[in-house]
């Protein structure tokens, strides 16, 4: 289901532009783009050199505003490609008045143009797009292919948290995670019913979870960096 | 629950004697022991060169024998630790009058003393005891400490087929093959309701799905050679 366009969208976007970037490149040719580096200096984006974590993904924010607020000395990049979306995201931090997070309205694909290799300490993919058919595995964001563009991104010891509540998408990601050579550890087939602390239920979750569909969780780090 | 005692469990273990060995050695010293190797003659054994299979924790003999009969061009050793099971698997096995199947009765931390290096081409773990107390976690058939002591076995591109209705003990496998670097592959987080063709079921596996217990299962494989 397409959300509807939200109303005054450009007005309202115009409103976060203080703590939202919007990848315009992505209509030119990909591999001369992303070698023409415009990284991000989260020195002067954040006021500070904390530890920088990312969501990919970040659909409305329920996530990212919550982990934010409850660590104010981590930075926090919340990325998603839906304009409709990121600006309810963007709204929620704003009115939070969180410092620590910065947005970035574009496809993960780019964010090597814009952030430094090395850079990020953690990514989280919450739920995730798990694009069922196997003709579009490639867009599912633990695909190798993505696993590719994010490791060279990471700091040493970095992980990725994943969460969904798509088995077949999580049976793949644990196949990418471990054919990539990550190594995975924390694995919960039923992320509710075990003894994890500290969960941040986002709406989709709740929503998913309180219909009897176990919520998978796994965490992966890089084995070496390349 | 215990099992009953069978009857006439030595009369009925003799009569198997063609097709059964018997690690007797387990009182002694074991680091000496394992040492002083005792190899299997496979060709001596099977009267053939055929790729050797190896399950451990056969129990009663349904998959062994099931496999065997399908497979009769595939070489199998079924380990088990219970002279009451695997009397059952035995007497299967002889029943259908299969000449590729030899059992070996006792626990696999002996198997590299009887076994030669690189000698296995697949081992199969089906519905191994989780042993769900984490004191317990060492005598996991998936535990770092069996998997050191199954790689040297294990010929080249040799994997383990992994089946299992316990979440936890399923969770604590697929860190553990990672952590210790094996590739995981051919995931099912719900075997019976996935496209996997050829599943050879188990007595125990039909009884804990038919309570709509899903079934999990994975392969993994060796990285390199130690």
């Amino acid at each position: 289901m397409r959300m509807r366009h939200k109303k005054n969208l450009d007005d309202r976007l115009a409103k976060c532009d203080g703590i939202l970037f919007k990848i315009m490149c992505e209509d030119r040719n990909f591999s001369t783009t992303i070698n023409e580096k415009e990284y991000f200096d989260f020195e002067k984006i954040f006021g500070n050199s904390n530890e920088v974590h990312m969501e990919i993904g970040c659909g409305k924010g329920q996530f990212i505003a919550e982990i934010a607020e409850r660590n104010p000395d981590i930075n926090y990049i919340a990325v998603e490609k839906t304009a409709d979306v990121i600006v309810l995201a963007c709204e929620k931090v704003l009115e939070k008045g969180l410092k620590n997070v910065f947005f970035v309205k574009g496809s993960a694909e780019y964010l090597p143009k814009y952030i430094p290799e090395g850079s990020i300490g953690r990514i989280y993919l919450n739920f995730s797009c798990p694009f069922p058919k196997a003709k579009y595995a490639k867009h599912r964001l633990t695909h190798a292919y993505f696993l590719n563009i994010y490791r060279p991104l990471l700091a040493e010891g970095a992980e990725i948290h994943q969460k969904t509540d798509n088995m077949h998408f999580f049976e793949f990601s644990i196949e990418q995670f471990s054919q990539e050579g990550w190594l995975i550890k924390n694995v919960s087939l039923d992320l509710h019913n075990s003894d994890f602390e500290g969960n941040i239920v986002t709406e989709y979750e709740h929503r998913f979870s309180s219909m009897g569909q176990p919520i998978y969780r796994l965490e992966a780090s890089i084995t070496n960096l390349a």
